[in-house]
């Protein structure tokens, strides 16, 4: 598969309104991309917003706390407080995708963060489109310029420090984006947006 | 204390070469930092320069695998390969700093991420001024913008991923620097550079 099929998705708010709303997926420019480059993605640090789906249910959680652990497969360690609804979520289904999206979604990401799956339907509140993942049941979201789908591989340290171990098991890029704006929180409302990009004769992968 | 004292620090590879080489810091600028704020500072994501010190002999790595673990007192999960001098610095000395460069030191950035600690002594070659820390043995390096003197308090998963838990225990910023612009690492030579900031109605801490 190569192409993201796209996904008629009936929002479980809808469904509670007694509405057939059905959310459709915007054309999809999503190709597959090299687990091994996976770090590319997220060693600059960005905002992403995670998304989970347990009983029909998905929720978007807004994350900056992640780091990689492993070139490859791709291994990623991330904090999700226990506080918030994607927790239980994760640890009962052991699996997210992690959504990168850019600045021009910024309204959407804060929106995200700020409101709880536990009250909020995300997807329709933002109007995020999910589109279907390939190997996990939690959709993507097709705004986001790229889509880790990932399983937890290890929840050692998930009591003590809320930090779980993914890995990415498939991985998606919007190729027609040549510059991603990520965005980077600095925390109280701030975010850096990436600016330029420089190229040095470092030998570091 | 709120000043860093400038130290005066003979290097090895000078005492090597029989020469009484003395690195002197630059005038301090930087002051104390809250350590309920240090998130701030790292959860953009920049590339920052991992500094220890064992048996009179200081070392500095370049690192872009963190994340924030915990508010306060503030936690950072990182991955520090044991293929690197410094994997076994800090597990031996169970200390190291984190600082936090611009983009005006890139070129001295991907020169200690070229470079081996075994072989060469990094705050030399790449003309780096070590200024004593207050809490812990390694040194800070002056130039950097930001300074975390940090401690390891969980080994627990050293042995799986080379993931260490440490916390910072004091944290130093130089306040005459109103618009730091870090770097990011985008792999193969690439560097994002901090961009603009925006600010948005975000309820995230």
């Amino acid at each position: 598969m190569t192409v993201i099929e796209e996904v008629r998705h009936t929002l479980a708010v809808a469904a509670l309104h007694g509405e057939g709303r059905v959310t459709e997926g915007a054309e999809s420019v999503r190709r597959s991309y090299p687990l091994s480059q996976v770090y590319r993605l997220l060693e600059p640090g960005p905002v992403v917003m995670v998304t989970t789906s347990r009983k029909g249910r998905a929720n978007v959680m807004t994350m900056s706390w992640h780091t990689m652990m492993e070139f490859e497969p791709p291994l990623v360690g991330c904090v999700i407080s226990n506080r918030n609804y994607t927790f239980n979520m994760l640890r009962a289904t052991k699996e997210c995708a992690i959504n990168i999206p850019t600045v021009e979604l910024a309204d959407k990401v804060v929106g995200c963060g700020n409101a709880s799956g536990r009250t909020v339907d995300k997807f329709e509140a933002f109007r995020l489109t999910p589109a279907r993942a390939s190997r996990i049941q939690a959709p993507l979201i097709a705004e986001c310029y790229a889509n880790l789908e990932c399983k937890v591989i290890d929840n050692a340290m998930v009591t003590r420090y809320n930090f779980f171990v993914l890995q990415v098991v498939k991985a998606w890029i919007d190729r027609t984006r040549k510059h991603p704006r990520t965005i980077h929180h600095l925390g109280m409302g701030h975010f850096m947006v990436a600016g330029r990009t420089i190229r040095l004769p470092s030998r570091m992968k």
